[in-house]
């Protein structure tokens, strides 16, 4: 058996892919990919047999690049979820010390969630962008955009860069301050597979649906819908359709398996009820 | 009477700002300033008497820090609200044609909003992170992180930015494409001020509220509210409150002016189905 995630290894992504794999009850092998696009695709062509991909993040919202996928471009179910808490860590070469960095990269939103400790700790430091966090901290390993000299040090610049603690392990880095980010911070992932999950008596259902534009009314007739049938909606999100402004997709989970007869109910008349909508699957509920 | 934008200049918030003050009956001071933070903070204190603001884009959805300032940090009303379409522009220094760019530079939506055009025209281009396309497009005009020799050129680079018509003007660049953004792409913007509107008769209200994160359902109670009264809801959208995961802020947009009856019984009887509700204003309907 085959799971793929969103590599490199030393990410959040690894750390969520190797503790699914361990509670799974036949050996499977980890394989990394570098794009979302590549790991949700290959389960769709079979490449893989399932993937574990964040959906969800306690501060960011949706991962929009993923739930826009499982909307439009591949038709694979959700058969799993579990939610991972996020620590950020303060990461540079052996011998950096806290007050020694000048100069912090990361990506934008991680760099956002560790506001308060940079002005509290770092209040000069200069900010740098990566892509990634995997990314930002081998750059402080390897290269630093070809300035690095040694040590991190670029004309009397000592980098410092935020990740996780698998990276610094990765890369033989030292973590120079733990856990730095001010608020919690969670990340739901789900395991994605050709196939949801059989009914356990203790389910979830996600299913994502649109309205027609000039009435976003709509929106109370379906949650009119799932109400009167006493069904508990534990989720409900929107994100943009990226057509026009106020067009959004609304994701929205349920308690319940869509093998149950009121869900199936619901499920058959939100086709009347909405402009679109689709199943993303049923699986055990998280704890 | 002083009126605020984001700066720098060359930005579509300056250009949103001349849109709004040309149509103003008395003269008006555009203000740039250099955060979010700066702007909004700034008519909270009168130091302004209103900021144009980005609220909501098409593509990338709620403003998060300009939501999330509302929502928690001023007691600010929305007093106007209009919608501008955004375009963006490849631009480099004069002489370069787009075969010549080996690398592109903006900020990372931006470079998202971007990506069909990137891919058919320049396939093989490196992409780079700035913190917003003002930024970028001022890098390929004086510095390029200080590695810039001529012309845009960094041994043997040619960097291009992705940004406005008018940023290109400002420092003097060449476009070298136009409107490369694939998808349409609006932006809606509010003026902000201590009050609000008075009734005109087509008016719209905005306002945010929560619901108890262990009963989503709640969503339906206020959407019930909202439609045993025939008001016509004109939008709902979600945003992570950045607590804890599922918790989220919904902003919504109702036809009418909060003077009316209806909207007044709303607002009311919602103190008691929310957790929290604030009312952000109400104003002419926007074209």
């Amino acid at each position: 058996m085959k799971v793929g995630y969103l590599g490199p290894e030393g990410t959040n992504s690894e750390e969520a892919g190797l503790l699914y794999v361990k509670k799974l009850k036949q050996k499977a092998e980890l394989i990394p990919f570098s794009t979302f696009f590549d790991l949700i695709t290959a389960v769709n062509r079979r490449a893989v047999d399932e993937a574990v991909v964040p959906i969800e993040n306690s501060i960011e919202g949706t991962i929009g690049i993923v739930t826009d996928m499982l909307v439009k471009e591949v038709d694979l179910k959700i058969k799993r979820e579990f939610v991972l808490p996020i620590f950020h860590y303060l990461i540079a070469q052996k011998g950096v010390r806290l007050a020694d960095v000048t100069d912090v990269i990361s990506n934008p939103p991680v760099l956002d969630q560790c506001r308060d400790f940079l002005r509290k700790n770092l209040p000069k430091v200069k900010l740098h962008l990566a892509y990634s966090s995997s990314d930002a901290v081998r750059q402080v390993a390897v290269s630093l955009g070809e300035r690095v000299i040694a040590h991190g040090k670029v004309k009397g610049h000592v980098f410092a860069a935020i990740g996780t603690k698998a990276s610094a392990k990765l890369f033989n880095l030292n973590i120079v301050a733990s856990q730095i980010n001010a608020k919690e911070n969670q990340t739901r992932f789900v395991v994605l597979a050709k196939t949801d999950h059989p009914r356990t008596g203790d389910d979830k259902t996600s299913i994502v649906f649109s309205i027609a534009k000039d009435r976003p009314g709509g929106l109370h007739d379906v949650l009119t819908e799932i109400a009167d049938k006493d069904i508990n909606l534990t989720k409900i999100e929107s994100r943009p359709s990226k057509k026009s402004l106020g067009d959004y997709y609304f994701f929205a989970d349920m308690q319940g398996h869509r093998s149950d007869t009121d869900i199936q109910i619901v499920l058959n008349n939100l086709k009347r009820k909405t402009s679109f909508v689709k199943l993303l699957g049923s699986y055990p509920r998280g704890k």
